[in-house]
Order: structure tokens, then sequence, then C-alpha cells
């Protein structure tokens, strides 16, 4: 359950705790991805030694493979990766939406064909809340119906509407299977239409959820709606209720979106740009298999104090990224969730301080993300 | 230099400290492969946690790429890849006999060219050392020619021949240049050609090299023949000589040219066995993708205690390799490079205790590899 401890007096930014039966998380935080049980590239006592409280895990991807059933064999998610700390599991529902051509939607759930081996499958919203509770996760969210941007009106409507019944089933099931006290997460839909969100949020919250989801943003709408939404959902739930901004994260993107009233994020970019050669720093960030790196002796950010940036030169890092050795991507992808974890723990230092519009500022001034 | 410890009373097997200017080397041992300045799939820490004692570089690779101007700038190789233990280089020779259509050699050295960008390069003996030297390496290696089996006896006499006058060349340039008590090793060549090997040796050994390579075996040859060479060599060599198979290591083996005198293996297969999702353990080899460990709770090796078999279970390392999650073949490359560090700490101990010979039966018995 959220904790709020302190309140920015000049954004919506706040710090918190959010405790699940597995642990604390500071808020504002980032959870890295671990799509198919695993972190892209670094091992769990490496997370540990990054200090990182928690991680997203995709139950659609576990789902197809290796099973549930393997998992649970596994001793759960927690046992099975090796990772201690809280696990969030998503519905499955937006990678599903994600297939165009492979799926059928209905009231009862979703049918959809596999990825890996074009089998069909059918997800009900009571499914896919047992699916993460049998996979072991301390938090699962409902399964949602997202739709990308542009959308009409009515087609928001429909979705946003049936995401609300699907919450409830959901809800329903949570209350009469889960144990040890995991806990429940809704996600809130309504596109761009204000109206939409706001009833959406008002049927969510009389639930009893034990968080929100932020659902159906960052799907290709301009960057003022974006922001529109997140201020009318802050405006419109307690400030008690946890907000969570699924799937979303480039740095810039987190210190607007704290400012908002946004505690959790997770995004696969600082794992995925390490495997293309891109670190961050505090200036932006390197893509590192660029020429003017030949010689360069310096690390990759001469602030940073990761195991990488103490060990390894940008000529290094370079060399291994251009021969395509995998212990660029390794080294690479540890010093970025390292630089993630370092920005979060930067952002709830200044609001604590009292000092984050300060921040923000200088960040939004000095980061060149593109 | 190499400092014998105990000879064996059954077998040619013996142990000894091989001393480098970086560290003490306690043999018999095995160094993985860092062919690109890496070794593939696991980070300088960790082979440091296992308790390496060396590695071998390939000078040809990082000849092409980076190029030896950038690891000088690096502070060489050792700063440079951030390993301060003892490093090997080869001279390039084998890399470059490896490429058939590309080169055209001479007494003055070999052409070839870049298996990366089709550039042409030339390297005489004493380049080969030049590069050797600038890498920063611990210890250097001749040119040779090395040749696969079949060829004739005239072939073989010429390229030996050659071999003998390039290491003089090689070991001149070395005395000149060489720094910070560097170490200077021969190549035995000869084919499978009793008076050729024992010419050769005797020409290098006159040299007063510090340790003698073992060439042109494992290049095609049948078991016995090379076996029968392996005994030329502990014959010819005294027994205060250090004996390094270059390119060879499966734990088999490893075993059989242990007990003919080798002190010192280098091979990729731990590294590239991972790759393909192939553990070694006390019984052989496990093909982790294989159905039969879908549930299997047990470690890659239930006798083994490193990080990987005290944390994951077979299970889980077989999702991650048949996902395709690099954090498979991390995990299943620390482990095969702390089982093969294992192996030559039981080889060691077998020979200090004066039971190799059981030691050799036992393992040869129920080790099954393929």
């Amino acid at each position: 359950m959220f904790k709020l401890i302190k309140e920015d007096k000049d954004t919506k930014a706040r710090t918190g705790e959010f405790r699940t039966r597995s642990g604390t998380v500071r808020t504002p935080a980032f959870f890295p991805v671990a799509t198919q049980a695993a972190v892209k590239g670094i091992s769990p006592r490496e997370l540990n030694e990054i200090g990182l409280e928690g991680l997203l895990v995709n139950s659609y991807h576990l789902y197809l493979r290796p099973g549930v059933e393997v998992i649970k064999k596994g001793g759960g998610l927690h046992k099975f990766m090796n990772f201690d700390k809280t696990i969030i599991t998503d519905s499955g529902g937006y990678q599903i939406f994600s297939l165009e051509k492979l799926r059928k939607v209905s009231d009862e759930g979703v049918e959809f064909q596999s990825h890996i081996d074009g089998s069909t499958h059918f997800l009900s919203p009571e499914d896919a809340i047992r699916v993460q509770l049998e996979l072991g996760a301390d938090v699962v969210v409902q399964l949602d119906e997202c739709l990308k941007y542009p959308c009409s009106y009515e087609e928001a409507k429909i979705a946003s509407d049936r995401t609300v019944r699907w919450a409830k089933k959901g809800f329903d099931f949570f209350k009469k299977h889960s144990k040890d006290k995991a806990l429940f997460f809704g996600i809130v839909q309504g596109s761009i239409y204000e109206d939409l969100r706001k009833q959406c949020l008002k049927e969510l919250l009389a639930l009893g959820i034990d968080g929100l989801c932020i659902g159906g943003l960052s799907v290709g709408e301009p960057q003022d709606l974006r922001y529109n939404m997140l201020s009318i959902i802050e405006q419109n739930t307690d400030k008690c209720g946890f907000r969570y901004f699924m799937g979303y994260g480039r740095p810039r993107d987190i210190i607007n979106a704290v400012s908002l009233g946004v505690d959790l994020f997770d995004c696969v970019v600082p794992t995925r740009y390490a495997r293309t050669g891109t670190a961050f720093n505090s200036e932006g960030k390197i893509v590192i298999r660029n020429a003017p790196y030949t010689t360069d002796v310096r690390p990759l950010d001469e602030e940073c104090s990761c195991y990488v940036c103490k060990n390894f030169s940008r000529a290094y890092l370079r060399h291994l990224i251009n021969a395509k050795e995998i212990l660029g991507v390794q080294l690479l992808t540890y010093h970025n969730i390292f630089w993630y974890h370092t920005l979060m723990d930067k952002i709830r230092t200044a609001i604590e301080k009292g000092c984050f519009a300060e921040f923000k500022n200088a960040f939004l001034t000095e980061f060149k993300e593109d």
C-alpha cells in the first residue's frame, strides 16, 4: 500500500513508500522490465547491487513461454528468477492489443494468437488475474482494452466502459482467490477524452483497488494532450492514491510526469538502448559506437559511480559494441539501469529538499535526449 | 617463470607455479579466451570472483580492431579490459593460417587480408612481437607456421624450420625491446613427424625461451598420434620447462594431456558451449534447451557451488536459452568457466595427493562428453 511522505510545493510531485509483501519501494520509482522473467543483459544479483526495489514482468510472454505450470513448479516467479523484491505483472492486455491482426475482442475477453507458434488462446478478465496469481506476482493488474491514438470518442467510450467492467470482474476474482497479501491495480483508459477519463477513474476508484495504472497514453498522442490527461488524472484521484504510468520512461518524460503526480514507471528504454550501444549520462545520450569515442579514456558518465564507470573507458566500451561482444551489452545495461536508479534517487532527494522545480528546470535544460 | 612443485608417480602429470609480472598461475591451469579483449558473456570482476589467474587474448583480432594504438592509448591490455592477472597474447599466426585463401607466406613473414574489411596486411616475425609488446602482454608468443593434418614430411619440415627461424628473429626483437619482465614463448611445430618435432624442440630450447607452446596439434590428426607427439615433447624437454598446449581443452582432453606433462591450456569451449546452451556437469554435458529439463528444479550441477548453481534451476536456464535471453548465455558462461576452474583445482589436488591416476580413470569413466 502507498504512504505519501512529502508533497512538492511547486508541482504535483511527491515522495512516498509503496509497500508490497516483498518489500518497500521508495517513490517516485522506476522498474526495469523483465519481459520474459529476465532483465535483458543483467543478473538479479547485479540488480540487487544497484539497489533496485522492483521489476515489471510481462505475463503475456510467460503465459506463452515457458507457461504458467513451469513457473508454478519452479516455486513462483520470485524463486524461478531469483529476485526477492517486488514483482508487478501486467495483464497481457497491452501486448495482446499490440497484435493488431491477431485478436478478437468481446465483453467476455480477448482471443489472440501466439506470436511464437500461432496457437489460439482466449483470456477473460478473470483468466488474466488467475495467471498473474499463479505466477506469484506481488501486484496484479487488471485486463484492459488499450486503444492507439487517434481513436474516436465512441471507440474510446466502448473500450473505457469495457475496461471498467473487466476491472470489476477481475477484482472479484482477485478477492476470492488471492492469498498472502497480493495487491490489485486497475487501469484508467479513456484516450484523450476528459469526461471518459473522469468517469473511468470514478468507477475504478469506487471499487477500492490498491493502486491505479495509467493506460492508453504514450500511444501516439501529442505531448500536451498526454500531460493534460495526467493532470486530469492527478486532480481526480485522492492524493493518497498510487499512480503508475505503465510502459513509460525516457528521462525527460519521467521528470515531467513526476511533476504531474506520477509515482512509478517502467520502460524498456535503459535495456533496449544498451543493446543498441547507447548509454545515458548527465548530458544526454552517448552513442558509443561513434568515432569520437575511439580513444576516449573517460568513463561513460564522469559523474557516475557505477562498476562500469569506475572501471571501463568509452574507448573499451566502443570497441566491445563495435566488435559485437556480448560484454558490451552487459556493461551498458548495468550502467543504464544504475543511471536510471540514480536519477530516481536525485528526483526523490529534490522533492524531499523542496527544490524539485529547480531540479526539473536544470535537468530539462541540460539533458539532451535526441 | 615456471617452478615445478610435484611430479605424479604414475604419469607425467605435475603441479607447479608459473610466475609472470602480473601474478602466479597454479598449474596445471586453464585460461579462458578473450578473443577481442573480452571473455564473451562474463565481466572481469566475475572472472576474479571465480579465481581465474590468467587469460589468452588474440592479437590478430586486436591488431585489426580496435588497433594497437587504441589499446596503447587506453593504457595497455590490462587497463583497457580491466584485468590485472596474467595475460598471454598469441602471435596471430594460428588465425592467419586459418585464413586459407587470404595469405601469402615467405621467410620474411606472412601477408594476409583482414576478415573484417579485406584490407591487406603484412606481419613479420618481429612485427608479431612488437604488436604483442605494444598491447602490453605479460607473455608474448612467437609467430609460427601452423599446418593442418595431414601434411607431407617435406611441407612439415619447411614450416618447422621456418618456425625456428621466426623464433630466433622474434626472440632477438623481444630481447631488444621488451621491458618490465615480459616473457617470451616459442612454439614447437613438426606435425606428426617425430624427428621434426625433436629437431624443432632442440633448436627452440637452445634459444633460452621462457616457455614452450605446443603447436600444430589438434588440427585434425588422430588422437593416438597426438598423444604420441605429446610424449615426444615431454621426453625432449627439461622437466623444469613450461608446456602450454594452445587452443586445446575439452575436459577429457585436458585430463589426458595433463597426464602427458602439459601445464597450461586455453580453449573457447566453455564460453562457446554456453552460447549454444550447453553446460558442463560431473556427468558430462547438459544440453539445457532439451525437453527433459522443462520443470527440472535441480541446479545444472548438483556438486557445483557457483553463483548459478546456488540460485537457478535447470528449468529457468532452459527457459532463458529457449527464449533467447542474453542472461541465459551469461549464466551458462559463468557456470562453465567456474566448472573448468574447479576441474583444474581437482586435477592439481589429485596430483598433490599422489592419486592423479585414479582421478583420471574415474573421470574418464564417468564423464560422458559426446
